[in-house]
């Protein structure tokens, strides 16, 4: 099924794959985004270091439990059982951003790649609600998937950053 | 409220802001945002005309739907009665991209902002979703609030590419 | 916008058509619908008075709970602030069937058929759900609009059986 | 279990059957349902191909959502890690109908027919929301079971028509 | 309809009641709970000043959320769209439990009295879960409506301690 | 990971537990919880032997579908594929009690306490929604595990009442 759009049929309509035949193993995936943060909000974070825990906490609590609905929110992902979710937001003051990464194991019979982007994905929106009385002018950047372990496909390894 | 962090009260708890004393007025938002294919998305996309409209029209649904979700994933956002919502992804064969861009309106006591980022970031995940089987080199780039009517914090339009 | 696929743009895309110019007026819709049972159901239903209550009403409760998630199985449905919903399971044995409605109500600024339709489907799925363990045949049947009132596009009435 | 209302318990009360001593085996099941379409309707679908497989591709895609969230909606429904999910809605001019099937696999330890008929229903509710801005003049009609595969209580297969 | 069973029609069948012809007005209301806790919870939670502030602050954002969600979880309650929540966990080392709080408001033509209770619900079993891998020997105690204010029924204060 | 805040990682952040490399055992989890009504509730429901029993087995229908929902509600709590639920709503008129009892069994990775702990609480919040058209004079009190069985933290037995 890999090479092509394996979510539409013949026709063109939308299904959710067969994988009825394949065997449950360990699949990992790591994602991770960035939140461009106006300069205003960058000095508030910094200067208030308990406020910085408290918006990244919240952030990543919302990320964690995204994760979790996926596939009520992607129309033809799986449902999975998910094992493991690490989701971390780092305020990095000198660049003026967020930085979250989400990681993702469970055991079953199709990767957790959407889980670990969805998860980064609210995480970020969590962030942006947080910051938004100080200022809007904020970008979500760079929403990717650094690796996946497992599964038919094997394994993938997001390129350096020079590559791409 | 505006300058600070009103998702946090004194003691860094969250909370849902009071709007009880607001007036409703209409809100409207508009968002982007950006999906990077790999070149062999592209070129699939490029080769099947019916196949492309079936991937964006999907991703499309995917993000109306989640407009709809917002105050479920994001913590601290009100509810809010949508009355608005054009989603539109278009495929940009020549730059390998799909960019994505959601308007919501509603009259009501908070703004719609939030939503239009939901809309746009749960539809780029769908797009990701759909072309993964062929590659997962693909990045979701620039999201962002394009601009917002309404409102006591006043209208906003994001600075002109060059600014930022 | 009546008379077309409003729910479609000019390009096909879904869309939330916008109703913020849209008055709040009272809207009330009645839907209907059968439930067509195997006839060992039906004995056992006419048999066991208290069982049959029990079928019914969790039935009804299902029905009425699926009326306030209508918007999030619908993909272009607008969330309504639903007012009142009756829904009524009855078993009707020398028929061998079951009959439900669903009537709803609200002021809201687009109408509430959606919501009765979909309280009637998912109360009839689940009387198929409860009865399923003493036979698969049954027939969910004749869900339909009754009747709605309010609202631009006036009131409208389903026409005598004998007439579809 | 089977030939009894297994979802009450001898008080009458609700329960989620206890499925805890029964093996993982493969369960499919194929529904079925129908759209009876007013003339109007059928005219605008056969004269735009376009809008048509929009409108139909939008309901798919609700259905394949619906399937998911089916122990979410039916009170006492196991969750079931759905495995496949096929689910189509074709337009047959002729006769002014829209035929919705929905096929649906797993590998669990209770079927998945209400999952397959969720999906139905919700297809329909769909495809009724996208048309009802030209009629109301609508009707669901044949919900069903056409067939079952796997499981304790064994294969089922509807009857023919004539014979129900 | 104060007096009676008001989700319950003559019948028996549940119903939400109708609400059309009543007026908005400003709704509050507050509502409290307790997690009575293990001493080794309560001597870890003293220790750790840091960890004590993130299971709280979790806890908190759970509640907010689940305010939001009321009307999923109680089959008869009406949508309502919240315009506050103020949600408070307090450790109390001397007593060994948590203080739960939560004050909701909203202008609309039910009560939030179920919103208020459900995030004191769903914060006390959030903070179970955090602290059940240290022991499980804790109770959840004391969920009541303080007051609340607004509405055709009138205020309500919880009576003094002693006279309950 | 006993003994320690195992959904906090060493910095303090969220995370849902790694169980990745833990078998899969029958879990089962029984917990339980009680509501105080008021006076004329409790006439009510005595006086009333068919509403009685429409009040609770209404609640122990939204009992059954929270315990579903589980990992929605609790932030960290991982998804499970529930196999077995029981929940019972006894009201003890001498007393003026509703006790509420939530049985969950499972064979997954880990255990099932919160979600028969949620059972208990959905459903103590719908008796009382239920009741306080009659009097608002409710309280939740004493929601805790009973016992557990299955997983690598053992067997869980509640104290005695005169032990706590």
């Amino acid at each position: 099924m890999e090479g092509s759009f394996s979510h539409l049929d013949g026709a063109g309509s939308p299904r959710m794959v067969d994988v009825t035949g394949k065997p449950e193993t360990l699949r990992t995936a790591l994602a991770e985004g960035w939140v461009l943060l106006d300069r205003a909000i960058s000095e508030k974070l910094a200067a208030g270091e308990s406020k910085k825990g408290d918006v990244l906490k919240i952030a990543e609590t919302a990320g964690i439990m995204a994760v979790k609905r996926t596939p009520e929110l992607i129309p033809l992902c799986h449902g999975i059982r998910i094992e493991k979710t690490d989701l971390k937001c780092s305020f990095l003051p000198n660049e003026g951003k967020v930085r979250i990464t989400c990681s993702v194991a469970a055991r079953d019979v199709t990767g957790v790649e959407m889980e670990a982007l969805a998860g980064v994905s609210v995480a970020a929106l969590t962030v942006y609600d947080m910051c938004k009385g100080i200022s809007k002018n904020m970008t979500i950047e760079g929403i990717r998937l650094l690796n996946k372990r497992g599964g038919k496909s094997g394994n993938y390894d997001a390129r350096e950053e020079g590559q791409e």
